[in-house]
């Protein structure tokens, strides 16, 4: 039996004000999507990585593997042109057993110990999906006002979720729906309940600048995560 | 016409896993909260400085102005029991006219820029609150459920949260309700409708030891927030 990491990098560079798609900038000298690889590969080396990039990144993708010799055996997948439609070509490539973890692409940092945490939850129950409480207060904000909400109630959503392969691969044979953020929520659209688990607040998901800055100070403090890749 | 910073630093160490509250942790060796009383007096001299604390650390942030030679005039007001109260006994230090904000001790890294932003548009909206989008999805739980939230609808609340100070001394004339969770939803409660503008996310509150590492990382790499303080 197999476990599965789908991995998205779809984005652009454009909140990066960069020319560079983000999942290729460099973090510590790597590409931030080669680390997102290799955190899985060394956890779970039987774990079979299904990468989903634009088309026309895979050219670039392969460039790079040479550059800095990373010989992690993935799966390129053509992307879509939404996220959903990214993941939903990814999961055609996995089997229908085993565990799915669905993670995107730039979030380069997650410990082993997470993943490995999430498949041995996912198995047992279902899912898993990995998840933080807020440390600052939160509003909802309407189109001309806002009000506090009870952060205590909320909690902000990490990857990578971790599904039934069987079962998130049923859940994705829909239509797209505006409520589909995330594979949770597609997964619930089909029936399940999700389970929440304890993610980690250095999981973090390089969107900006200032998200790359942190990332690489992390990095740099965290010689296992440092270890030369391959 | 007088401007207030109102500094809220109540806090335990229990969640740094610490014995030392954490506005007491070293920043690049200067306390976390001298950092952030810093901040306020280098973007605007004028502002008169409240910084409320448990009567019991009095002497030792006494001993620590005397061992950095930290001479930002401060006046120190007793905190309550809760943040609630802490903000109130504060705002009995100040007068009723130009701007309060209201900031939480642990929050040191805040740009003289936002500051004088958040006193400007005070000024002239009657409010300013700073917030942030979310990067991450959200989901709301109950006590055997949870569900996905659209993350746009929602903004993360920081600090300083800043009011006329009339009407904030005003509004914080009033019983502790549990939905007020920082100053903005007291204020509303007083009827003010409230003014989001942009924060920044290097304006983190340290709550964790993660957060502190995130801190002194930040601090190394903006020389002009590392300045010799005084």
């Amino acid at each position: 039996m197999n476990n599965y990491a789908v991995i998205v990098a779809g984005g652009s560079g454009s909140r990066m004000q960069s020319a560079i798609p983000k999942q290729f900038l460099l973090l510590e000298g790597l590409p931030v999507l080669m680390h997102t690889v290799y955190r899985f590969y060394e956890s779970m080396p039987d774990i079979r990585i299904i990468l989903v990039l634009p088309a026309d990144q895979f050219h670039y993708w392969e460039e790079l593997c040479a550059t800095h010799s990373f010989r992690v055996p993935v799966q390129l997948v053509q992307g879509g042109n939404t996220r959903f439609d990214s993941v939903k070509r990814g999961l055609e490539k996995a089997g229908n057993t085993g565990i799915i973890g669905v993670h995107d692409g730039v979030r380069p940092l997650l410990s082993g110990e997470l993943i490995t945490r999430l498949y041995s939850e996912a198995t047992e129950k279902g899912n898993a999906v990995p998840c933080l409480e807020l440390s600052d207060s939160l509003r909802r904000v309407g189109s001309d006002s806002n009000h506090p909400e009870d952060r205590s109630c909320y909690r902000l959503i990490q990857t990578p979720q971790c599904f039934g392969a069987g079962f998130l691969k049923a859940a994705y044979q829909v239509d797209f729906q505006s409520f589909f953020t995330d594979d949770a929520s597609v997964a619930e659209h089909a029936g399940a309940r999700i389970h929440l688990v304890p993610g980690e607040a250095s999981n973090l998901k390089i969107t900006t600048p200032f998200d790359l800055e942190i990332a690489g100070v992390l990095l740099k403090n965290r010689p296992l995560l440092r270890r030369k890749v391959l």
